[in-house]
């Protein structure tokens, strides 16, 4: 084996399948299925960490309060890097029950746990500015008004299907309880950073306060590989390799490609911002700090094969 | 000092105020004064682990959810043992941003993580046959009778009120994560076993499953504390003293009571089950598995003095 420790990010398909309810039943569904390819992983040798998304678990955490608070003042509106918190404690408690049953069932002893994890960013983000970031429902232009005037969220018109609120997506500086994932790291797979990690900004005294954010889980994922040094930062999505021209005529799809490379795709406009475009630039930013280590896009069911050289995108400094 | 290390039960007063709104920002203030008498315990030197309650923040997330499935279909109810991981998410991250913060200010670096807990209980549990526990908002009695046919919710009247959804206080078993709290524990305020762990049930093969049920935090607080073999159970409480005939002229405020009182006391009655009684029965249970140790009932307030002999209820064998 190349490596031996990783970071894997998981995308949302990781969590949850196009077309079904987005019960907690269905998403136990699809992480127990997602568990078992990171079990195989596991047993390969790997040591592992695991970043998920949250984004539409988040959303919809903020849309039931939303809704509920219109009826009933007992049960407010919680902040969004609350709504993280809890979309944290959701999804990693379905990880680390699903993941050690898969790595049990292998004959392995391996603990599985879920930190909570908060993540700083820069009050002077630029993201700030131009918050970007679509949660939960959509809403009418006159509800969307109300809820700019009433409570101060920006709102966005979405797609032609309504308005949303959107939020700014941030770049992450650190991850405060990194101490503790470098503790467990040895023994323990550990779930970190999940949603990109709750949103906080530190103060002036060094105390730190939530914001209304969401951070990009693949940056979130990169900056926990540089700091644990690991061999490979891993982003798993649903596309086997990343393409350029996707979707034409002239697809074509990547098996390696080097930053210069992969820079000159990103300014031509190969890969679609929220989409693919944070994921190579998260493999950029990996492959960049580490020459020799490398960056890989690629499906959970290829991810055995890509971290052996057989299948994937793998992207290194030269 | 007498002893060093200790488990931490926090009662609800440690993070909600009686009266006061039941937002996310009213708690948070709550939360960080308490993590200030939290520090203060660390600063004079004991290491700590910190067990949560979560009855009313797990109610709201059950109801939060409840009343959106009435309006919107796309945001389902969830079930209660994974409302209790949201619980564990939204308390653990306040606490562990308040206490880093709190002992920052003490010159101190210590670090403080919430690892996400399951606790283990028996599907043979008697408490499964009589669910006692009430969560979440109260309903008429026509609703009640709906719920109960269309969910299969057990439903029962409460205090004249109105009629609430009522779940199984099953005694917890053992602690999933505990591997992970122990090899953190040497060096970090480990926040764990929130709202009594989220409770599920070992299956044949070993797997796990979410039940509907709330662990009670102060039981989970005591086999934490067997577990990890501290000197001290510290179960902290609105009182500063256990109390025999309590709001009666014949109040007798307790000192120290051996296990055999504390026995005699519960069979007479003078402990108000969901209140004093858990807290005084996790207290003997500590102290029988552990003679020569202590478990301690006091105050928030009065916690460093309840540690140092000068307050508070304590707990021995003999």
């Amino acid at each position: 084996m190349g490596f031996c420790k990783v970071v894997i990010a998981l995308g949302g398909n990781a969590l949850q399948e196009r077309g079904t309810p987005p019960t907690a039943e269905a998403q136990l569904d699809v992480v127990r299925r997602t568990c078992e390819n990171l079990a195989d992983i596991n047993a390969r040798g790997y040591e592992m960490a695991i970043v998920h998304g949250n984004g539409p678990q988040v959303g919809r955490i903020a849309s039931a309060q939303e809704m509920a608070s219109m009826v009933d003042s007992n049960l407010p509106v919680m902040p969004i890097d609350v709504c993280g918190s809890m979309s944290q404690g959701y999804i990693g408690y379905q990880i680390q029950q699903c993941l050690r049953d898969a790595i049990r069932n292998r004959n392995r002893n391996v603990p599985v746990v879920t930190v909570l994890t908060q993540v700083v960013v820069s009050e002077d983000d630029v993201a700030f500015k131009n918050p970007t970031k679509p949660i939960g429902q959509f809403f009418s232009k006159e509800e969307a008004e109300t809820l700019a005037r009433e409570k101060g969220y920006v709102m966005r018109e979405d797609s032609g299907r309504g308005w949303r609120r959107v939020v700014a997506s941030p770049e992450p500086k650190w991850i405060v309880e990194i101490d503790s994932v470098k503790r467990l790291w040895d023994s323990t797979i550990v779930v970190t950073a999940g949603g990109g990690g709750i949103p906080v900004v530190e103060n002036m005294d060094g105390s730190l306060t939530g914001v209304a954010a969401v951070v990009d889980k693949d940056l979130a994922a990169e900056l926990l590989a540089e700091e644990m040094g690991t061999d490979c930062l891993l982003i798993l999505t649903e596309v086997d390799r990343v393409s350029i021209n996707f979707h034409t005529p002239d697809q074509v799809d990547l098996s390696h490609i080097t930053v210069p490379e992969a820079i000159k795709y990103v300014n031509e406009g190969h890969f679609a911002p929220g989409s693919m475009l944070p994921k190579v630039m998260a493999a950029i930013k990996f492959a960049r700090r580490f020459p020799g280590k490398k960056a890989i896009i690629t499906s959970l069911f290829r991810a055995i094969d890509a971290l052996e050289g057989r299948a994937g995108t793998v992207i290194t400094m030269a």
